[in-house]
């Protein structure tokens, strides 16, 4: 790639946040959201990376988050601990809670955070990440816009609905995974819509409730959950769990809200967090008993789930990040332009 | 059916008790298994129902469980309560530790049960509706035998490992979902061999990891985990947070244990339980919400989980649950002569 810039990761961070500051997001929301998109771009993650930084804007520009938004962390004597995002971006929320969540998982052996009122547009590993660095395992799932029909229905209803967890592995990389609860997120659809492809059978129905292979017709349809019966199931549990249980919108609520999936959906989001040391109760050493189920899965040749990310981050951390020409353009333009420059 | 006996769920849960008393189990023991076993055939959920009577007493008569154990339940001021199930069935484990996992729930809003060294035959949805009819959401996970590969690998190392959800709702049975996280139970393998039949394509490979629609190939071979590498990554997550975490056997272990995947495996479980009124901070009624939202699933026409389950009860409990003359006259013989009468 002669096009290739290769930047640090830390200059990329300040760029990025420069970009969100300039465009109108306080320093700390900013900052916040930047870490989170760099952190995508640094492993490669491209739907979550620098682009996403123009979607930020433009939820701003659209009024549809508070910019300087200031969450509020609530706490009790409970193993929950509750963070007001007070509708800015979920970032900085989960940055605040994430420290008291740790605590509490340290004091009582499992707790939750639950995040309210929030903007959210990133993937969920860097919550799950964060959690494994300090030791702790953690789920992480939230709702997102109804765009995927239940097994067995034929209208969107649930969201694509991320579920994602993470374990602690000695002196390594943690294992973790977070995947979408339909099929494909629903970018995927789009980029097959753009390259004028045919999808693959199983993704989608039509507005009629009919499978279609057809892209225009899957996504003024809806998506499946992934895995039949069972996947939607999961998804269902993520809508009354991380929706309707913390007091915050399911899916369909989401996108009545906003009334398009344009830009990023609004609804809360739960974390859940486990310390293995107080969860194993004395009974040998959690951690190396992981790593031996774990190493006998990739003794079989199996791939772990974010492996592709991790080997990124290690050229990343090494070499700087590469973007493109095209991409390093976008950036200096919103940087220079701000608002102005998005669409 | 005219070969069909109807008899009440009380005086079939009192049979099933004697049999399993006769057989050598403790009263406590046999009690807490007869009622999980009972409640099963109930729901006409067969596949744990009173057939399963003779292999609680096969496991005994091969001395893999210990017929009168009683489980010992610790508990400190965290939110995880423990029951070392002393090598026993997990039902009267599970029958210890639920109130107090409620009581810790409705104090820290989310706990944890965690049972160690049981022997377990029965679904999870016993569990789940147990705390769902306290007012609380509830997950369940255990590991199993290794006869499942991960997605990607060729050897049987994770267990079919069973997920359950449990949501309480108003005034009705709960939504309730439990089931096992590979394409198939392997009993439903098994099925197909007796009948001659080939399997469907996706759910198993045989032993040197080629796909194979024989059952006798898949049953030397390995089961897939359903949603390719999705499901395989919740499978794992079950291995690690109810396998390793809690100081349990991973499937692979269990099956080492016990070198057969004929008789009940033995291992640990996790329980998690939450108290929506805690949970949602406040925001509205968690419960109403859920109702709206699975009251939109429903008006789609797509059926709740555990649907069937809960009509098959509802003529139980009015009618009595129908055996046939086979099922009565191998309960009437296991009665009479005991583990004699066990193969």
């Amino acid at each position: 790639m002669t096009d290739a810039t290769a930047i640090s990761i830390s200059d990329l961070t300040e760029l990025a946040t420069e970009i969100l500051t300039r465009g109108g997001f306080s320093h700390p929301q900013g900052a916040a959201i930047a870490r989170t998109i760099i952190a995508a771009e640094r492993d490669n993650c491209k739907s979550h990376g620098v682009y996403r930084i123009e979607g930020c804007l433009r939820t701003l520009k659209l009024g549809k988050v508070v910019p300087d938004a200031e969450p509020v962390l609530l706490q009790d004597d409970s193993a929950v601990v509750r963070v007001d995002a007070k509708s800015g971006f979920a970032n900085l929320a989960f940055e605040l809670g994430a420290p008291v969540l740790a605590e509490k998982t340290r004091k009582f052996g499992v707790a939750a955070l639950v995040i309210n009122d929030c903007t959210h547009f990133a993937a969920l590993w860097p919550e799950v990440e964060a959690l494994a660095d300090q030791g702790l395992a953690a789920m992480a799932m939230c709702p997102s816009y109804a765009t995927v029909a239940p097994s067995g229905g034929d209208k969107p209803l649930l969201g694509t609905n991320p579920f994602a967890f993470g374990w602690p592995r000695a002196g390594d990389t943690p294992y973790v995974f977070d995947f979408a609860t339909s099929v494909v997120a629903r970018g995927e659809v789009e980029l097959y819509r753009r390259a004028g492809k045919q999808l693959p059978e199983g993704w989608a129905i039509d507005a009629d409730g009919n499978p279609t292979t057809d892209p225009e017709a899957a996504l003024s349809g809806a998506m499946l959950p992934f895995g039949g019966h069972k996947g939607s199931a999961i998804s269902t549990m993520i809508e009354l769990l991380a929706g309707a249980m913390i007091g915050d919108f399911t899916s369909d609520e989401a996108l009545d809200f906003l009334g398009t999936t344009a830009i990023a959906p609004r609804h809360g989001e739960l974390v859940l967090a486990f310390d293995p040391a107080r969860m194993s109760g004395g009974r040998g050493n959690p951690i190396a008993k992981g790593e031996a189920f774990l190493d006998a899965i990739a003794g079989q040749g199996a791939r772990l789930p974010s492996q592709r990310r991790f080997a990124a981050r290690k050229i990343a951390m090494a070499e700087g990040i590469s973007l493109s020409a095209a991409e390093m353009a976008q950036l200096h333009d919103l940087h220079a332009r701000g608002l102005a420059a998005v669409d």
